[in-house]
């Protein structure tokens, strides 16, 4: 056995994300610690021992079913392996998961490297608002057209929005299961995931044909956290998973971000609460997310500055006409005028500065203030 | 004259809230800087210097208007005089308007130090959302019925909606205003206002009969902030002057603090930046504004804990059972007991203690997460 098949048993006798594994494979080799457990002894978990018994059976049964399905299985020391993935042996288990995983199956046509270098993962409820929805899909769509991978989990709901968001611009995204990934799970997104292979990535850490359980679900988040730079939480009700999935993110020291909402709104109460907490930053767009991960360096170039650096770059008189305008009420040159307190011509001047700029839109009746819709 | 009248006229002389006279009265009393004044000078303002010369004529008529409307001067050294207000001596100006006030004329049954010791500036855009309103309303009246003053501007949109939250209670409430206390603005306000100083205030630096300008908002937002222990800003679209009195309350080392909403919403972009900015820490109720201020020892008692220490009190058996239930769906017993991994017996045990401390609700159907409603 190879150091990979080593892993690739292993993560067949125990439960895959069990910190207990990970803490062995600190002081020991994969195939090592696969002989402990079969010798047995009174440290080992009888579970452990049991499955270790008829664990070249298990091999075959499980490389036999990812040949039939187009998984691949992807461990450390793998060209696919991702680096970051390593920060979760030095990150404290949460809700009895942790450690890295012992290695991932993988099955599409992108490669995890590359689309876990430069990535987010948006996340949140299942029985998400039409509001969420909304807001995971823009914000996938704008972090996917800056060519930041979306990874989320594809469940119904925010997960799905978000997956759907990157696939509507035709750019991959990555869903991290929490069953074996020959598995469609949720069955109704069947469809999703294999429209998510053809040029993004189905991940899990769990063999083929594992069913996904509630502590499966616990220790998939921490990979989905692990995987990409940053993790937007769009709407989470107070104890919703997707919180856990924040928390993981805090605690490798990628950004944890979280989208606000109507606080009469049950789906929100979780992301309110991260943000009142200092455990994420509020974020409302793609912009916010691009500018969180450029802080990290995941994102090389500079942004384009916000509405308030744009508004000091403007000469004095201009940023005087500016404040006189509104949305929703036009107001005649003469009105600026006097507003501002400027002379007639610099007004026009300032006008057709903020005109051109894309601040200031004319109509019949006078002058509006630019939406940001049309500024974008 | 007096140090009262002194300022009384040089607060007809100059433009109240022209950090120009704070600095002044830093050095010299207020009788002095008056005199300064009358003798002109090139340091002298010209159009100061020549308000001056019939200021005898000005104290005699607005003591007269002043009389006629009820109201009364307050003064530093008066026993009204709210100490807080003496900070703004120490903070620096925004766009031109700075210092502590000369006075403030208050109009209304309540007493200004007494009103503002425990107080919550709630101000907004005047073209907020019903959502908004609402909010505001609901934190408003939160903060009352825990004994807190709200004061607000009088203006359209969240700032009537803070005030009526707080007379729906029988609760006094502020208005500071940036006329003259004598006027009803926003006219159509004329019966709020008179609600108002029932048993609360209309507070303004303006002298009777002086009219609101662009800049007399802005040097109000100060007094806002000033007299408030903190500040909730519920709508501001990106420039609204609310964030103004937001700045002053975070200039001044009083909470600050903003209401998220739909990101869509342009009403709430403002509240957004400034949370995501770190101006203004994010508080979605009632609950979360006074824990604000309890943090800075405004509120005396502590505060009923969130949902999460509750949560930590419970048992464990509580504590699983309690993560099983959701607001939506029904779960009966065995449900329950089946996804807690639990005894029926225990099950039971932990669903009766959670009803009886309101945190689950039983149906014909089956057992259901209480909602923040019933728990209030």
């Amino acid at each position: 056995m190879t150091g990979r098949t080593d892993r690739l048993a292993l993560s067949l006798v125990v439960e895959p994300g069990d910190p207990r594994v990970d803490r062995l494979l600190q002081s020991q080799e994969p195939g090592r610690v696969l002989a402990t457990i079969r010798r047995g002894g009174s440290e080992v978990p009888p579970a452990w021992r049991e499955r270790s018994v008829d664990v070249e059976d298990r091999v075959v049964v499980a490389t036999a079913r990812a040949r039939t399905h187009g998984l691949r299985w992807v461990t450390p020391g793998s060209r696919e392996w991702p680096a970051a993935l390593d920060d979760l042996a030095h990150v404290e288990p949460v809700h009895d998961a942790g450690g890295a995983p012992l290695g991932l199956w993988v099955k599409g046509a992108g490669r995890l490297d590359g689309l876990s270098e430069r990535s987010v993962a948006v996340v949140g409820a299942r029985d998400c608002t039409a509001y969420g929805a909304e807001v995971a899909s823009e914000i996938s769509a704008d972090a996917a057209d800056a060519g930041v991978t979306v990874i989320s989990g594809a469940a119904f709901g925010i997960d799905a929005a978000a997956h759907r968001g990157a696939l509507a611009l035709g750019r991959p995204t990555v869903a991290v299961l929490a069953c074996g990934t020959d598995l469609d799970y949720p069955k109704a997104h069947a469809a999703l995931l294999s429209r998510i292979v053809e040029d993004g990535l189905v991940v899990s850490e769990q063999p083929p044909g594992q069913v996904p359980t509630k502590s499966r679900f616990l220790s998939r988040n921490r990979l989905i956290a692990g995987l990409a730079g940053g993790t937007v939480v769009v709407e989470a009700a107070q104890r919703s998973g997707s919180l856990n999935t924040l928390r993981w993110a805090d605690a490798l020291g990628r950004a944890s971000m979280a989208v606000p909402g109507p606080v009469s709104s049950q789906q929100s109460a979780g992301t309110h609460r991260a943000v009142r907490e200092g455990k994420a930053v509020l974020v409302t767009q793609g912009r916010d997310v691009l500018a969180e991960l450029a802080g990290l360096g995941l994102v090389a170039e500079p942004l384009p500055g916000g509405a308030g650096t744009e508004f000091d770059r403007l000469p004095a008189e201009a940023r005087l006409v500016l404040d006189t305008l509104t949305w929703s009420i036009a107001a005649t040159p003469a009105e600026v005028a006097s507003r501002a307190r400027l002379a007639r011509r610099e007004t026009a001047r300032a006008l057709a500065l903020l005109q051109r700029r894309g601040l200031a839109v004319p109509s019949d009746t006078g002058w509006f203030l630019a939406r940001r819709a049309d500024l974008a």
